[in-house]
Parts: structure tokens; C-alpha cells; sequence
């Protein structure tokens, strides 16, 4: 059965993004918006557009009633999630399939499962996945910690089990430092989290984000090669590439190789990515976590593939089989993505909404700017500070990396401050260009770096 | 030796595809501009520009002095002449090497030859590339074309030895035809062109227009696939497609194979297209001529083969070799390019010229718009009527055209009257969507069709 009408249950450039590949399969598409959000892109491209609540995300984007009935009040037959709000909420995939409506992701099984730390790591292991070595899933009690600590090796992490986005982490170096820390990562998180459990994994410093792209239609499943994500800033990452340039040939196949293991495991429907550190020096990679979902970063992967992610999701919730085979994704070139943030990277990333007074989107072959701006936009303070997702593409790294500063010379954001001069800081950075990061890098970085203004181009000689 | 400043002799949206690929292979650029070209979108991405005279084409973008004094006023090392103006001019590519510059394409003596129509064909016919049978070179008296004709089959075309874009031009039927047509073609051409001489063709009709793009280092040479531009207006491409959907298989191997038999016999430098005719019915393809220059529509062919072609030329002239053989040149997809010119389709295209008051440019994946157009920006009405191209790429054409729809009702010149509603319309023809198309259909159409504005898209349900 084909999709006909998707009602897009999100917002700002993901919402752009979901309406446009929608409209590429010739799909009607229904735009759901907070109060604060009449204005935005997505409103505009949509074929109609409804208003579900108040600006605060509880009572809008994240609100599963105001959702379905907007579907029901408009007929669509089918909800994409985006990322972020309820992508990931398992209770929202089986309201909208209760509602007899097609949720445009996995089942909601596997939201569930994946979404569970334990039930993860469980899952990769029996796929023959490697995770980080630590307890397999919380600590029974505190007492048994120093005797796992030793097996797993120093130094290891202490984390809260009702933790996130990189919340309650606590770095033990020896059996000192554990059992003084253990006692009081169990209050604060029972206190912040409502629950004290914890587990421990060991600590791989200087590790690199790499992760995998896999697509499935619940019978079987490919990858779409990797992509490296290590410069990252408080966990969210702030430039991607793919592929991970720094992965030798033969660990990249065993990486995308696990990958497919899990998601044919999970019988995995959609767009999916599996998480991995990998550590240069011992060549080893550790699986993390899975994402049920489309990510930010999906676009360098279409860059390099050809393939369509958004289209791939559409096609395989109407039921089409995959209709692709891992012989027929072959990687072209690099590419690099970095976030367009609106936020001053010179006074620590504060936020600066307001409105666009004017807008230069950058052009020409292998550039590609995924924004939901517009001139005269206003950007509503409540939400995410992503603006827009300025990606490049070339036969090589260095070629990509001379394209994305032209292209960041050629944006033009007035009215509000963006991360735009970061990322032409990053561009030009000695480490960057050789590929020589981690996931501590760029905070590394930032305490020593200043950003300027980009330099001013031109100059008439007549 | 690889070349540090580019001069663009060159104005408009392809000027700008120069400076970007400079920029991309970290390039310095000086763009040249007429008085009133100060304000032209290459004049502020180039390093430097300098006004070489007055709006008239013959008082700045076609004077050869003007240029090299620029060239040597900033110390630039190579010319791009980009396409129209001087770019297959022989003298200045001979002007610019004897300035001890680099002109950024092939030989003084390929573009004479190939400039010359009996000297391409004779050349084109040692390589072994089937021409359209007729007079090789001009009638060398009236009283032989009966006898000749016969032997081509009728019907055929008169055609202006001195003559080009298609002015010239007649078609006999029969002998009586041809005779009374003989005489008074010779003295219209003398008095159009100062020449009377005339050659004779087989006039080939219903036929697609496809060529084959190339790329040489001056030793060996490649394909990059063809295209098929056969939608065009007073043999003005307006629509342009990569691959040819019509080709067959073992036609299209053949017909890019000749190209690069021409292309090594003379030891071709830098891209080139030759042009050809293909007849549906006799699965026959004829070489009508070589353009020794980048073409407007060579982004389609960028999409398909991820080769970046203005990149490539600048390294081709800087020294360095191809870098690439035959086997390294993929056809990945399909790409279409629309040119948005400044013209009102539904009052005979009649020049628009204005200030774009507001711009929205198309975007996501699979869409590229290289424009010369800024918000604020007022075309002059001095040059040509192109305001941008419009490319859009997918895995199939179907999904090409569907997608192609989807950027036209996102695209938004205000101001200014382009021709996006005649290519809304073509997107949506049943002939166009099949590709039952030939170049003097799009003539046929226009002599019937009504364009309408794009239909308004979007509407709010609160």
C-alpha cells in the first residue's frame, strides 16, 4: 500500500527535509506546528499545515494526542517522526499504528528494545557485536564493582543507568577512586534521575565516533557504509564526514559487517544508525548505542551513496521491499556536514535567535545547504539552535575541505550570529585537515582556540 | 606548473562557476566586468575584479587588448574564457599564449579546425565518426547540387557556409525545389554574411540532439557520457538531460566511442562536446559539430559522474595529466537541467530584465540551482537572457522529474518574469515524461500550448 499523505510530526529542518522527499515521490504532505512556529519553512512547502498547541514542546511536538488528531482531521494515512520529540518514543510508534496509521520508522519492539541500555547491549552481543567491556547491564550492588573494574580494566566509567546525553558519568582511574566516587554517583543520580543504578564499562580515551548506516525493510538489511562524527562539543556532534577517513580497510568491513548483523537480528524496518567508538591504537571498535531513527548527519551518507534516506523510509513504510542488495551501494567521494547553530562560538555558544534580515545560501556543484531559513524568518527562542546543515561534497577529503570553506565564504546568516565562523576556524586547523581527532578534541580545542569573524572577501580594483 | 590566478573573461552564472571551482582547488580569481557589470554576483565572490570597458560586448567582454591588460594589471597567469564571447575565438586564445598566460582550454589550432565546418567534418571523417551525408565543404558550383542531392536523398538542407545558429538555413523537398531555392540562397547569404557560399545536407528530420561530453589532456582522452538537449527554441537548448533515455544500449557505446576517436586525433586539451544528431527511426547518429569549450549544460553531466569538469579543465591547463581513464567514469542516475532565462514564455518570450526584489532558491538533495542572481541584484539588459540553471539529479528520470517539479515550486526570482512556468509545464507533458521528443517538437508545442503561472502552492488549516 502507498503512502498518500504523511503528516510531518516535527519541526525546523527535518521537517523541510521530510516534506521534500515526500513531494519527490509525488506525496501530499501535512505540516503539524506549534503557536510559536506559524511561520516556519516547513508551514510554507507543505501541502497544509495545522496548528496543535502552545509554543512548549510538552504540549506540542510532543504531545500524542494533538498529533493523532491532526492526522485524523486531515486524512493523512501516515506519520514521519523526524529526529528528536517523540522519534524515539515507543508508546508514540504503537499509538499511531493502534490509530490504523502507518508509523514511518521501525516497530515499536524495537524502539523499545533499543532504547533500553541493557536490552542493547544484550541484543549486540548475541549478534556477535562487540560492546565496550563492563557489567552487563546495572550493578547488583556497589560491592561487586572493584572486582569487575579490575577485569574490565582501568581506568573505567561509572554511569547512571536513567542517565543520558553524556549526564551522570563519573572516570575512576583505580580501586581509590572507584570505591570513593561509587557511593556518590548512586545519590545523585537516584536524586536527578529518580533511580540510583549504575553500571560501569571501561573509559577508551581518544576514541573516535564512527557509525553506521543501515536501512532494512524487516527482512533484510544493508549498510551505508560509516561516518565519523569525533568533533563534538557537550556530546553533540558539530562536524561530520563520511567516510571515516581514518579507518583502515579492513576494520571498516568488519565495522559495517556488525552493523548488518544487528539490524538483521532485529528484523530492523527503516533508517537506522549503530554507534561505535573505535580506538586508533588497538584497531578495536565497541558498539554504544543504536538510533531507531533518521540522524542529523544523514546527509553526508546520500552524499557518498546516491541514495535517497528520506525516500528509502517512505518507500519501505508503504511496504515496498528494500530493492537494494549490498553490491548496489558503492561509496563516491567525501563529504562533510557542519551544523549551522544559532549561537556565538566566541561568547561559549550562547544562544542568539531573532530574525534573518538577509540570507546568501552558498551554491554550485557538491554544496548543499539543508536550512529551514528564509529572509524576514524569525527564529522562535524555545526550540534547538540548529539553523541549517551546510554539506559538502568532493572526489577527495582535502578537495571537501577547500569546498566547505568556499561555501562557508559564501553563506551569509544577517541578524543573527551562527557557528558559521567555527566551522571555517576548524576548516583551516592543522589537526582537522590530518584527520587527527577524538571525541575530546574540540573541547580540547576550544579552551585554547579564539574564533574570529570570517575574513572579509573581495575588493574592487577598478 | 599549477596555475595561482585565475582571470574570468567571462560574465553572468558561468563566471561564477569559474570562480567557485578556482576556489575549490585554492585558487585565486580576477574577475573582469563591464560598467555595467559592477554590481554582478562574480564581481563579489572573485578576489579582485577590474572594470575593462563599457556595456557593449564589443568595447569589453570581446576585446582582446582590454583582457590582457587586465591579466597583466593583476598579475594573473591563465584565462578562462567560459562560453559565448570569446571563448572559440582562435586569435585570443593565440593573444593569451603569446602574452606568456595560460588560456584554459584546447589549442588555437583545434579551435580554428573545428571553427571551420568543412575542416570538422573532414576531421571528424578521418576519425571514422559518421557525418551527415551531404557536400564535403561548399558547392563548388550551382549546377552540381541536382546530381549531389540525389545521391544524399532529399530531403535536404541548404545551409550558409558562413552562416551559425541556425541562420542560413532552407530545406528542399525536390529538384524543383532545389533549383529555385540555389540562387536565392547564395544571395541572401551574400548579403547576410558577405559570403555566398553554400553546402548541402541531408536534412534529418524528427531528430534528437545529443552529444558527447570529453575531456584530453592533449594525449589521450575520455568519454563522460552523453546528453540530450533536444527540447529547444530557435535552436536554443532550453532543457537538458544526462544520459540520453532514448539511446539504446549498443548505440550509445558506439556514438561516445566516436567522440573520443575525434577527440585523440586531435590530440584534444582541456573539455569539449561534439554534437551530433540521432535519428529514432535508423538508429543513426550523425556529427554536426564540436564545441571547443565548457558547455552551459555541462553540470547534468557533473551529476551523473560526480567529475567536476571546471576543476578538471584548470588542472588539465595548470600541466597536470587526465588522471583518469575510461574506466574510472561512471554513469550513476539521471540529471536534468532547465535554464531560467529572463523571459515571459506567454508573450513569446519577450526579455524581462529587472531587479529581483526576493529570492528563494530550491534546495535538499539532488538540486543544484547556479545562478548568477542575488536579492537586490538588477539584471542588465545588455547580454544574454540566462539567469540560472536548474539541475536536479535522482536515481531514475522519473524521480528526476518529479523532483525537477518539486524545486520549480520551491524556486521563487521576484521581480523579474523567468521562464519556470514553461518548464512546470514541460514536467508535466505526457510527450516530455515519456521522452517523445525531437528537436523541432518544443516549436510544435509552444504553437499550442497555453503556460500558466505555477500554480500556488501551501494554504494553512487552523
Amino acid at each position: 500500500m502507498a503512502l498518500k499523505k504523511i503528516l510531518v510530526a516535527n519541526r525546523g529542518e527535518i521537517a523541510v527535509r521530510i516534506i521534500r522527499a515526500a513531494k519527490d515521490l509525488g506525496i501530499t504532505t501535512v505540516q503539524v506546528y506549534s503557536k510559536a512556529d506559524a511561520q516556519m519553512l516547513a508551514v510554507r512547502l507543505a501541502d497544509e499545515a495545522i496548528e496543535i498547541g502552545p509554543a512548549h514542546p510538552a504540549k506540542s511536538y510532543l504531545k500524542i494526542d494533538a498529533i493523532l488528531q491532526a492526522a485524523f482531521a486531515t486524512g493523512a494515512d501516515a506519520v514521519h517522526p523526524g529526529y528528536g520529540f517523540l522519534a524515539e518514543n515507543a508508546a508514540f510508534a504503537e499509538a499511531v499504528e493502534a490509530a490504523g496509521l502507518v508509523f514511518i520508522g521501525p516497530t515499536a519492539e524495537t524502539i523499545r528494545t533499543m532504547g533500553d541500555k541493557a536490552a542493547a547491549r544484550a541484543s549486540a552481543q548475541a549478534a556477535g557485536v562487540p560492546v565496550v567491556p563492563g557489567s552487563d547491564g546495572v550493578l547488583d550492588d556497589l560491592a561487586s564493582a572493584p572486582a569487575l573494574a579490575e577485569a574490565v580494566g582501568y581506568p573505567v566509567m561509572i554511569k547512571a543507568a536513567a542517565g543520558g546525553g553524556g549526564r551522570g558519568i563519573r572516570v575512576a582511574r583505580n580501586q581509590d577512586e572507584l570505591e570513593a566516587l561509587l557511593p556518590q554517583a548512586s545519590q545523585e543520580a537516584r536524586a536527578a534521575f529518580g533511580d540510583g543504578s549504575l553500571y560501569l564499562e571501561r573509559f577508551v580515551a581518544r576514541a573516535r565516533h564512527v557509525e553506521v548506516q543501515i536501512l532494512g525493510d524487516g527482512r533484510s538489511a544493508i549498510h551505508l557504509h560509516e561516518r565519523e562524527c569525533s568533533l563534538q562539543r557537550r556530546r553533540q556532534k558539530v562536524w561530520e564526514e563520511a567516510p571515516a577517513a581514518a579507518l583502515p580497510p579492513d576494520i571498516r568491513a568488519k565495522l559495517c559487517a556488525s552493523a548488518v548483523r544487528l539490524a538483521e537480528a532485529c528484523h530492523y524496518r527503516g533508517a537506522g544508525t549503530l554507534e561505535y567508538l573505535y580506538d586508533d591504537a588497538s584497531r578495536e571498535f565497541f558498539f554504544i548505542e543504536m538510533n531507531t531513527r533518521i540522524q542529523v548527519e544523514h546527509p553526508v551518507t546520500e552524499m557518498v551513496t546516491g541514495i535517497d534516506l528520506l525516500k528509502a523510509m517512505i518507500r519501505i513504510a508503504g511496504g515496498e521491499p528494500l530493492g537494494l542488495t549490498q553490491a548496489d551501494i558503492a561509496l563516491r567521494g567525501h563529504a562533510i556536514e557542519v551544523r549551522i547553530n544559532a549561537e556565538d562560538a566566541a561568547k561559549n555558544f550562547q544562544p542568539d535567535p531573532g530574525t534573518v534580515t538577509a540570507l546568501t545560501v552558498p551554491g554550485g556543484f557538491g554544496v548543499r545547504f539543508d536550512t529551514m531559513l528564509y529572509p524576514g524568518y524569525t527564529v522562535p527562542p524555545f526550540y534547538d539552535s540548529l539553523l541549517g546543515k551546510l554539506v559538502v561534497w568532493d572526489d577527495t577529503r582535502d578537495g571537501a575541505i577547500l569546498r566547505l570553506r568556499r561555501a562557508l565564504g559564501e553563506l551569509k546568516v544577517e541578524g543573527i550570529t551562527t557557528t558559521a565562523p567555527l566551522h571555517d576556524a576548524l576548516a583551516r586547523d592543522p589537526d582537522v585537515l590530518a584527520g587527527r581527532v577524538h571525541t575530546g578534541w574540540l573541547e580540547g580545542w576550544l579552551s585554547t582556540a579564539s574564533i574570529d569573524s570570517p575574513s572579509t572577501a573581495g575588493g574592487v580594483t577598478s
